[in-house]
């Protein structure tokens, strides 16, 4: 395998989200993007010939009709995944028979069992499972990381505060698919509050709560769907020592903050899911001082702002090009690496767990 | 009542927190401090020395040894009580009894019922109740109201989130009297705590929430304690389409945020509480904007910065003076204010209601 070589990718499905991709994997050099498939091929058609004009490729992909005709072809090494959650399943599983790598959209599954034998099936085929997380590549992550860990900034964390929340229009609410209990039957807390989780046990480096709550602040469904879903929904995770907290709504407008709080300090994200566009991604820490002398008490603000050399959305240093850039670079080392399917199947059950406990009036849900 | 005539004011205890009272009132044109009782005269001696030596007064006040001795005088109207929340409730009883009008530090009792006897015997007395929550007097508070209610930058509201926390060091958790449950029995809750709720049911006009919940993090008690008070405690106070968050600890750095989310927008206070020093007290708004053009997604971040011309800690303009202010001339006027004994007894039934929760393991308790 020589350095020029790519990882080629697929497309199953021409979702919305799925354009973000286009772009992404257009800035990452070790990407091509091969074929888009749509059950209808003139969808796929509009959906290639759309983002193509916007980010024209050297080499156009191909229109294909029908998933099965993508996961037929030989010349793609990966699969891009953008199905509802309720799809997922069966297309994952057949992804992985054709023996292609498989990059999923989250939530993964509707239960943890769909996402232990999907994990299974990549496992068996030995092809990479990842989800899409994107700002898991980010470099943000490894400078807050090292903020975290140099013992004078945060010291011992004791609190994550996190909430992700955008709010959502009429038009979503009566029709679109996260407002449907077959295809995502965990509304808001699937949508947003998966990253909430994901980022919690980042911050954690992945240590097992001891207990989970979760609480449904709101639910409704458009008039199809068989079942409400959580469009408000708040919770806690329980560790040794640690507690972490967040919101996730579909009835707030744009919020995606995190704040780690410490026994010397603290850091605050402001987007740390979708990075604000034409920022450097950055992040504040924290060490006011308290001086008492006699009558004057002073609270005094100290600061420091960090910043790493990396770029919104749509830019080619964008965390959604890193992603796929790992991806890729996995996939043309002929590697597999075991973390990522293992990172998702924690999310995944700690999130069933926070519906549980939702489902039981907030009761604290042991995680063994 | 002429204009030059001022509130005449004792503090009962010599605290070190009322040392930075001894500043606001010399601040407050409308309050004059006249004498500060301890148990031991010597004590009082010294704390007005203390004082004086870096906030003179025109004149020095008396050092009165023993509070019935404070009380008995006909030259005071008004006092500050800084007690232990122990041992509060006898002495605001007394304080009431004698006719003067009581200034009282918070959490104000160990129970509802300590204070609903308070407040009965103020308004018996026909004097004045107030808790000594500082922010209320704040300008800043005004300032974010009208941003609440401009219909474009928050919308409806839907989310509060805060925190307020500072980490103590061995020497407080193994003496201080905030360890010691006899003294005060709700730790952090009732020390940081009280502010969370107390802003949360600012935000929300003093409706009442229909349930809260409480989960104890952490607790701990000095030696001679007889029980662990709260070092670390969360919980939500859940409205009418608005659920409220709030964290508190000993355990965690300084940390003071309140988060206001609404359908349109949101609002941050970095120092809900205690005013950064040296800044003109402040607040920012954000209205994000999420832009998709085909594989160009952007999340624009609109921040808008809102100051008042109000100093932090030690100045002429504080929220301490402030409140001074505010209380002497209701004194001064003869008038007494229902509000504030009405707002105290709300925010101690639902730190009762939050404390009852956390006995039952996070149960949401509700409120009639």
């Amino acid at each position: 395998m020589t350095n020029d070589r790519k990882c080629r990718w697929g497309i199953l499905g021409s979702a919305g989200i799925a354009q973000k991709n286009w772009q992404a994997m257009a800035h990452a050099e070790n990407a091509e993007l091969v074929a888009v498939a749509s059950r209808d091929q003139a969808k796929a058609r509009e959906f290639i010939e759309r983002c193509a004009a916007q980010v024209p490729l050297a080499q156009a992909p191909d229109a294909v009709g029908g998933y099965d005709e993508l996961l037929a072809r030989d010349d793609v090494d990966a699969i891009y995944l953008p199905l509802p959650t309720g799809l997922r399943t069966e297309w994952a599983l057949k992804v992985a028979q054709a023996g292609k790598h498989l990059l999923c959209e989250k939530p993964c599954g509707t239960s943890l069992e769909e996402v232990e034998r999907m994990v299974e099936a990549c496992e068996r085929a030995g092809v990479q499972f990842m989800d899409g997380v994107m700002f898991m590549h980010s470099d943000r992550l490894a400078k807050v990381r090292e903020v975290m860990e140099d013992e004078r900034t945060i010291g011992d964390l004791r609190r994550i505060a996190t909430q992700f929340s955008f709010w959502a229009p009429e038009d979503f609410l009566t029709q679109n698919i996260r407002m449907h209990s077959d295809l995502e039957p965990h509304g808001c807390l699937g949508d947003l509050g998966w990253y909430a989780i994901r980022f919690i046990l980042w911050a954690m480096k992945y240590q097992e709560p001891k207990a989970v709550t979760g609480r449904l602040l709101n639910a409704s469904g458009r008039s199809d769907s068989p079942h409400p879903v959580p469009t408000e929904f708040s919770g806690e995770l329980l560790f040794d020592g640690v507690s972490a907290s967040f919101y996730c709504s579909f009835l707030t407008e744009h919020q995606q903050f995190a704040h780690l709080s410490g026994s010397k300090g603290n850091l605050r994200i402001d987007d740390f899911v979708l990075p604000y566009f034409g920022n450097r991604l950055g992040f504040v820490s924290s060490n006011a001082r308290f001086d008492c002398e006699v009558c004057d008490f002073r609270m005094e603000r100290r600061e420091a702002h960090h910043q790493v050399d990396e770029y919104a959305s749509s830019h080619s240093t964008a965390q959604e090009t890193k992603l796929f850039r790992t991806f890729s670079g996995l996939v043309l080392k002929g590697e597999t690496d075991p973390h990522w399917p293992q990172i998702t199947l924690l999310t995944q059950r700690l999130m069933m767990a926070c519906m549980e406990s939702a489902q039981k009036q907030g009761k604290e849900i042991t995680i063994d």
